[in-house]
């Protein structure tokens, strides 16, 4: 099984409400030296065996342009990445 | 600066009810092949310079744990990242 993941952030220049809440909370948690919270989505697409590694990429990209990401307001990144781990784990 | 990103995903056995709609909507794209959907959240957390890096992951850890993920559904992994890219450009 291959595994892509499709990361989406804000471009750097939109305002990131959630972020700046969380930024907000940290000196309550005793956190310092924080400058700058950012908050995307994260989206792992598992692909079966035997799916060829260039259209992985390729299709995971054509999801990420027509689902997973506004192209006004976000940018993503797409990376293939080791699939042993089950889905979700750390 | 120093930037550590959190992803958050649902523990594996949790029902994903976005990744399983983005997973109905593939074959639309003409997009074959893809077993699972899972989504998550992304953080990057931008430390200034001089917080040193051990304590950076620790407080990176103490924020996933208090304020990004809900123990009882999800996992969280921390990792330290290059943070010449401005935050969210991809």
């Amino acid at each position: 099984m291959a595994r892509v993941v499709v990361d989406v952030m804000l471009k750097p220049d939109i305002l990131d409400p959630q972020g700046e809440a969380v930024k907000g909370a940290l000196p309550n948690l005793g956190v310092e030296g924080v400058e700058r919270v950012r908050i995307g989505k994260r989206i792992e697409l598992d692909f079966a065996e035997g799916v060829d590694a260039a259209s992985v990429e390729e299709q995971a990209r054509k999801v990420a342009d027509a689902l997973l990401a506004n192209p006004v307001i976000e940018d993503f990144t797409i990376a293939s990445v080791e699939a042993d781990a089950p889905a979700g784990a750390s």
